[in-house]
């Protein structure tokens, strides 16, 4: 029953190329995004619910629109593999969510869930099989188009602000509370532990896939040193850390490895790709989001820091490692090895870096205009916006305690 | 040391078919069977103590309990399946301590607790070994087992009405507050992010083992949904979640498909599965258990909604897909391959489906009789039943701060 | 694409045989450490934010540390193993954290962090690879080592008693919430559930494994039942459970098994070793505790009766079981089989005896002079220590709500 040394040790070789189980993106879906979400101190019932619904929801949806895609003889075959795929799309919607928390309301949320996964999942395809874009973690067609579609519904969602009335762009329940902070920590560290696993899942070798693991851990790590210490030296009180940089910031480090983390960065490149995340998004938070908000473009988990800018910066790393690619350095499997999704060896480093390029501005302005577009039809009374009084408020959708 | 690309797919071929570790189990029953019993404002220390207590005592009486079936020349050997499957057990018990949160004293909960685990394996010796019920899931011998044992209990142990003094039926501290609504949503996430890996940890081969995560997936996802949509409905104010039907109705699905994941439902049977769990639980906490409280059979966490009645359906829906089981739809392996926890082949579909039928009948009068028989011995002053006025309050049992 | 039935049993004995990913250990370090630490009522934020800084800081310094004596032609490999080790070494620097809770200045602590990672390294070739000692869990090197790492840097920190000035050996904020204590408990069980991953994760045989595991999780239940029935025969208030043993005695266990858990020590043997962790660790909380803070020598979390004795209870369980080691009770592959951690089957069980017992006293020598000499160091200005009123106060390091 029991195996010898030697058939546990070619065990343990399997055993490491075994790709992140989709259970650990699981937990980073439904733990990580929903617990990270409650932050707010009077929204967590709302955050969890609108979470959990619009995740079941998409990855139902997503089953769908993923694989019309990839049919064969019409009909779609789930697996393991597929289910992996919707969760990881259910991620681009609740990273919308986290840019509307608080200001949109449950049938705005579910409508924009519908569309986005739709746009989304033909953005996926855009990237991954006509340009044939590296992005193993998604930091292109999950990340950088889930928040920056949700700033697209965000800038479309801008409060009118009306004399005599109190300042829209303000809210006394838009902020934490002590216990509220704790519990945002839960989904903020699963997020931290498992993103090795989510930047992983879709590798195909073994080398790829501890490269993918070994190389989003280091930039995670080497992130959240850098996120502490730059939070503590611009915060507002001298040396002390704010909560949202350390929430939020120490895991920009995963979005910005997530395109190039299969590829041969090494042991130092990782580290400094964190580093990098760090200061934009402890920067980003610090500086930018009280400039958008002031006019009046919300962005309640501040998405555009952990996800947005993070993930521009991980599409514009996959433009440099692909134009580095050369065959000497990685040998003589060449950029098919290095860029885990391409299965053809004939592109030369230019072009996969113009094509790298291209997904990366293409997604920009399907998101950009696809979450406008959807942010004004969300409008319509049909699906009942939210007054200003009634933002940020679990009251208004559950029945309390 | 790294397996090269066709190394790697045959690695992932593998892993396509490996049964949910032991450690998903694990997870659901400390951490979600334990947090989702958190949700009372007063008894958080408690629902978190006794569940780890009661689950560390289980699963050593459990691993002598079912062994004691299965001994090779009297010696009873320990692996990982067995511990997976004494983690399994420990679910039943911790089912039946649901129904009795907050009523019932350490020491009765100790004694049922080890009674149950007794008569609960001997039920699933003459389930799976005796009538040879597909259950793989355990939606018969787990999950209807211990609902019914508990509320067995529950009736020994309703409350006597005394002239003068307050409802014994109502209790001030019988409910939740916003923090531990929010903490019992961790217990409940956790347990439908790992069901999947509980109903397919004991399959036979990738393919059941394929079939049972995928309908589990998609069964809770559906059950999800429709939960959220149905409690609005059916809300007292109109359009407002209920906590009560967030935290359980949407797991209903995974109980519902538990004794069927691993058969040939397809997709949408999977789905439709889950549709009507959710229907099942929600109307049962809407309507049914208020009705059983004012006759004074308490059930705290509604575990009947959960995992009684959504169990029954799902035995049942074992009855009808076994007299559905044909050789021409499911191949030459016929019912051998369609009920995972059969290796004989003879049986016509109609005797599978009339064992199935049994299986169900037998569990359901060896819980109920069992429960109310241990219930009334818990109620010697040997074992201190609580006072009215001490139930659902950690102040009976903890040094609070 | 999927298996058959033969396949899948093959893939099943593989399965059996993987070691515990490190993505377990990940969970434990991350949310197990760090929400365990969550106790005290005003200090959730410090606890998680500098158990994941100096974490996230010492994992990448130790795959430094670490791999220094491991380089292959001067160039350190980064794979999961080593990314696994650099978490365990992580764990040490933890357990040092527990002890200094709340009243060390966070530069003291990342000064602490650096120091006893590299000494903590050096004592782990130490005991592996001079004495090469079984110590599979690192009951020596890690618990023991980090805990009384911490105990040094506490007796340099013993605060003076002044005339008139409150006594600095009590505090007010020295204590738990009842919020604070639930969410605590996240951090408790978490450890509980993935301790067999984390004694497992380094054990080099499919036999050695499942040892490994089975043994873990026998001795923390038997450690967990024992826990609570002494925690309330010693209570201060007859019969009531006190949260402090639950959240920690219950985890003695698995340090106890640690550096035996890989040998054939029996389900009954590991039962006894739970049982005599939990009796050392509540006696310790009950009556030891108390005494030390009395002479001013502080252990916020109790480290000592966590880690510390448990681990010495460990080692010194070590030497009785390496003095027992016969060829006759463990087969022609004699103590190599046994101690897993030596390839070499030459030693005798007595000399192996002696290694173990050296090992033990010099990592306890090494941890409480290397503790002393840090804590006095860390007195300077440069590491700005706390005034008494600023500690266990999350006041001092954020910015609050």
């Amino acid at each position: 029953m029991l195996l010898t040394v030697e058939e546990f040790r070619a065990a343990e070789k399997i055993l490491a190329g075994l790709p992140g189980c989709y259970e650990d993106t699981h937990v980073m879906i439904f733990i990580g995004f929903g617990f990270l979400m409650t932050f707010l101190k009077k929204y967590c019932y709302s955050a969890l619910g609108f979470n959990w619904l619009l995740g079941a929801l998409v990855i139902q949806w997503a089953l769908l629109c993923q694989n019309f895609f990839h049919m064969t003889d019409g009909v779609i075959y789930i697996t393991k593999l597929t289910i992996i795929e919707a969760d990881i799309m259910a991620a681009t919607v609740l990273i919308t969510f986290g840019a509307l928390l608080g200001v949109a309301s449950g049938a705005q949320l579910l409508f924009i869930a519908v569309v986005e996964t739709a746009v989304g999942c033909a953005n996926i395809y855009l990237v991954s099989d006509v340009f044939k874009a590296a992005d193993v973690g998604g930091s292109i067609a999950i990340h950088t188009f889930g928040a920056y579609f949700g700033l697209g519904v965000s800038m479309a969602l801008k409060p009118k602000k009306v004399e005599g009335q109190p300042d829209p762009y303000q809210h006394e329940l838009n902020g934490p509370s002590y216990v509220s902070d704790v519990s945002a920590m839960i989904g903020s560290i699963f997020l931290w532990i498992y993103w090795p696993s989510f930047n992983s899942a879709l590798t195909q070798s073994d080398a790829e896939y501890q490269r993918a693991v070994v190389n989003t851990y280091l930039s995670l790590a080497a992130c959240t040193v850098v996120s502490f210490v730059l939070s503590s030296a611009v915060s507002h009180h001298h040396g002390k850390f704010d909560m949202v940089h350390v929430q939020n910031s120490t895991l920009a480090g995963g979005v910005a490895v997530g395109s190039v983390c299969n590829m041969h960065i090494g042991a130092g490149g990782a580290i400094a790709v964190g580093i990098g995340a760090a200061v934009i998004s402890v920067l980003g938070y610090r500086y930018l989001t009280p400039k958008l908000a002031s006019w009046g473009l919300l962005d309640t988990c501040g998405v555009n820091n952990l996800h947005g800018m993070p993930g521009i910066y991980s599409g514009l790393l996959s433009v440099l490692f692909a134009a580095m690619a050369t065959t000497e350095v990685y040998g003589s499997t060449g950029l098919g090895e290095v860029f885990g999704a391409i299965k053809e060896d004939e592109r030369t480093a230019s072009t996969q870096a113009l094509n790298q390029f291209i997904a990366l501005v293409a997604t920009l302005a399907i998101a950009i205009i696809g979450g406008v577009i959807t942010g004004f039809v969300s409008k319509l009374s049909l699906f009942s916006p939210l007054e200003n009084k009634e933002k940020y408020d679990d009251e208004v959708n559950w029945e309390l305690p």
